[in-house]
């Protein structure tokens, strides 16, 4: 959905006077587009353009190293031969003129037009048109340019900046265009600014195959896939259609197109640069991210570009614009050889001494451990559905991971190591693979409760055990900055250590004294329904959560209730 | 929608692994997230982190001039205090570590306890909380971080890059934050990978203000507003939130959460720009762009810091990241008093000499651009409309743009023009005005007319006329590249001129074969219904066209009508 504008019908014009007040450094707008200020030696004029609502193209990809101009049309629209032509006059700087667009009808007529005024009036104007998206046609020459443009411009606004004159240039234009192909998908339309709906849609669980630029639905419906299979899918079809002569050097684009976030073209470029490197390619310098866009469509291309010496060489060239900016010199400033990273090596370091009580414990705590992620693992579904109710569910998954990762170091512990010491790295182990908050508290707590153990007591009453179950809610505390009430963990935890402490008093065994306390911390968890947190939650889901108990506090009853199993035995 | 994933639970690792791929020259992967190469003379460490799902945020922000390193959560969840230790010891460069990330329970937590631990071993690590979310919170200290977290780790990613020590490096973190202010508006929610709905989502025509980065919804749904009003909103009550010293320099970010256009944002900016300059603000190297996104979540937020003299410095400092690039050099080397554009000179030239037939002939079309404007302005909607059903319903707008241009050429015609002179300006004006295709086809077509015309004949018969319309008819078959049947403006094009000739062949007036052509005119539009389109519309708009007549022929129908009139007077 396209959402702010004024007037539809001037969004165009509306959002260049934004986009050039804020470049008013760099570029000056004209009529018709913009152009890039001068600099050094004058150059070929590379003028490229089109529609509007394809941002970066064309407007964001003009400046040092790229075009000198661009050409600026309402939104899906073909400029005017008079745009073109204003905008070509503006660039010019006495070594002719390049227009460079994608294949469409009304491009075509306008800028040719546009070139026809120019060489009337003596100066010398060359038109390359792009024709990148092999899903519109098989012969080349009728295809339409979709994420192409962008490699078809890199190189000309490239060759322009090094010097070279306007017939080299025009011969690069059309080498590179040559060597481009591109395919994308849409996963969803576009609507124009004050429309209601969009210009397509694709059907629920699909995607169109072959996606144009301007709204056009994709050339053919297939059903929506994971990203492994939808890499497989672009760059089969795509080496397919390479280039006669095709070499094994490719500079690649995937190009997002709106609405499709950054992170999912990185998982796709993960495929895609596997696939690539498996069929003998050799990436260069991939770029991924937004560079022809269609207003708010979701969806993504691949472009290869097959790159000679000379295109290659292009390709790598610095350019400064205000969407695309690449210079190597920071990157090359960089140590590539630098030793990174001493990680975790404190891990590594070997168990101190404990005594045989410690080491006693320590098989205490390992089948705690196990018994704790057998229910958990139990009840990992239970848990998410209760904090999905005002959370993101993740917790019955998050406490898997965390015990999971505990679990597998319980089972790994040298012979003779101490209590204090293995729940240290149980907990970090934790809190290193759970993530997420819950993650964080029980990775905490069990570091916490180890410490109050130590390794080096001769013997550890119930007491040392109370004491040692304190400093664990002391840390849930520490960290969580929550109290009795809050609706978290603590509302079972804390009643559980007090029970526990009152049934040792009590002159109880550790076992039944844990039990006991077993009982009162499920009760307490249930209480939780009944409470509104009062931490870490935006103030509707807090609402939302009256009525279902905390997941925390649940996880935590049924922890300590499996682990009194192991204590009996 | 979240789109291109693999298993939903492992986006977060999956795109980390594609992004360091990419980026493999100059940041490395550590357990925990990512640190970039070491560059020149040690420095303070600034590791900025956080949950997935925000990019750029966080890792597409480390590099030389930002960020050492980031940690890289799963999404929308606080990375875990081990990973946040394992990427502080990776980016520590012997002069101490600095944890900067926005105020939520998790990252306070999990950071906090990364710091503890680094300070243990002897590395000096201090924190930056940033809080610069207006509507989270009236304490400053209890406010969310969202788009300010940029401004922050900004100057103190420049200050580290300087060569700061750590006490400076905080302290200008410390003084950036208390600098910064933000407030967003959603527009609709974001939805997890995997997931079928929408973490929230804002009620039609309305939007959520002071929306949170983590699918929170916004504090209040208002209604919709547009550009200009919600501009107004922004900066009003970022103002009347500035801090108690704000000086008159700020910098800007317009940041866009997701799914909002680059172009949206710009035309935004336009007005904050303005509303900013005319409170006495000077907006110093404004930002508009994603910097701090949320998924695909529609919206965008307004961040201000107020800038003293050193801020400013760090502001405007070089930077080199994935996401964030910026250098003066290439800015300050272009030539910024260049003088740009000589614009279409031509159109100022006076007219050449005419005879005064052709003078006379002006007179004759002049009347008849007047009543072609009055007919497409009677008939633009229903233009819009027979356009709307396989196009994209902008006909009759386009047109009447086109003609109205054209009247006010006609118009302020010089005494004595010739036809041919005239209908040449007349043309231009059309086709710079209307845009589009039909706009340019007009405009052509019309100084085709003009041009057959000429300005030097002492006499024009209707035969002459006969030659201009073929003139026009071929400017349009040349520029178009259609053919009779393909469903265009040809379909009554063609035909009239045939008819029109025949007429004068059988030595009807001028006005009376003019008017009988119109009739054959309006009939070939009408019967333009039964044809199927083959230029320039994508597969599946032509096959919905048939059945509805072109609305290219259409009015070329009505404009020939209204234009017998005046021949007839």
């Amino acid at each position: 959905m396209t959402t702010i504008f004024d007037n539809p019908d001037e969004f165009a014009e509306d959002q260049l006077e934004g986009f050039l007040d804020l470049y008013a450094d760099r570029l000056r707008g004209v009529p018709g587009g913009v152009v890039t200020l001068p600099s050094g030696e004058p150059q070929v004029a590379v003028v490229i353009g089109g529609g509007s609502g394809h941002y970066p193209a064309f407007a964001g990809t003009v400046g040092p190293g790229l075009a000198t101009g661009a050409v600026v049309g309402n939104i899906f629209t073909s400029p005017s031969a008079a745009q073109a032509y204003s905008v070509a006059k503006a660039a010019e700087q006495g070594r002719g003129v390049i227009f460079s667009f994608g294949n469409y009808a009304g491009d075509n007529m306008n800028f040719g037009i546009a070139a026809e005024r120019l060489r009337k009036e003596g100066i010398d104007a060359r038109i390359v048109v792009v024709t990148d998206d092999i899903a519109s046609a098989d012969e080349t020459e009728r295809r339409r340019g979709i994420a192409g443009d962008f490699s078809v411009f890199k190189a000309m606004g490239a060759a322009a900046a090094e010097g070279l004159d306007i017939d080299e240039v025009e011969r690069i234009g059309l080498a590179s265009n040559a060597a481009t192909r591109t395919l994308g998908v849409a996963f969803s339309g576009c609507t124009m600014p004050g429309a209601d709906s969009p210009l397509f849609s694709v059907p629920d669980g699909h995607l169109g195959l072959g996606l144009g630029i301007h709204g056009e639905p994709g050339i053919e419906d297939i059903p929506l896939m994971r990203a492994n299979e939808l890499a497989e899918l672009l760059v089969s079809r795509l080496l397919a259609a390479a280039p006669a002569d095709a070499g094994p050097r490719v500079a690649p684009i995937v190009n997002g197109l709106g609405t499709t976030k950054y992170e999912e073209l990185f998982l796709l470029w993960r495929h895609i640069a596997r696939l690539l490197r498996e069929a003998g390619y050799e990436p260069v310098e991939p770029e991924v991210g937004e560079l022809v866009t269609s207003l708010d469509m979701g969806g993504a291309s691949l472009t290869l570009q097959w790159l000679d010496g000379e295109l290659e060489r292009l390709w790598r060239a610095d350019a400064y614009t205000p969407a695309y900016r690449k210079q190597r010199a920071p990157i090359d400033a960089l140590d590539a050889d630098a030793v990174i990273g001493a990680g975790d090596g404190a891990e590594d370091a070997a168990a101190p001494e404990a005594s045989a009580a410690a080491a006693r414990l320590t098989g205490v705590a390992v089948d705690a451990i196990r018994a704790l992620h057998a229910v958990v693992e139990e009840k990992e579904d239970e848990l998410g559905r209760i904090d999905a109710v005002a959370g993101d569910g993740d917790h019955g998954r998050g406490m898997l991971k965390g015990a999971s990762a505990a679990l597998a170091v319980a089972d790994s512990l040298p012979e003779g190591a101490g209590v204090g010491w293995s729940l240290g790295r149980i907990g970090r182990s934790w809190a290193a693979n759970a993530g997420g908050t819950s993650g964080v508290l029980w990775g905490a707590a069990l570091e916490a409760l180890g410490a109050s153990l130590g390794d080096t007591a001769d013997e550890y009453t119930a007491a040392d055990l109370a004491d040692a179950i304190d400093a664990f809610c002391e840390s849930i505390v520490d960290l969580g900055r929550a109290s009795l009430g809050d609706k978290t963990l603590l509302d079972a935890a804390l009643p559980f250590a007090e029970a526990f402490r009152a049934g040792v008093g009590k002159g109880a065994s550790t076992a039944a004294a844990w039990r006991a306390a077993s009982t009162v911390a499920v009760d307490a968890a249930a209480a939780t329904a009944e409470l509104r947190p009062r931490v870490g939650r935006a103030r509707p889901l807090a609402e939302k959560s009256v009525g279902t108990p905390d997941a925390g506090a649940t996880s935590f009853g049924m922890i300590v209730t499996a682990v009194a199993d192991t204590l009996d035995r």
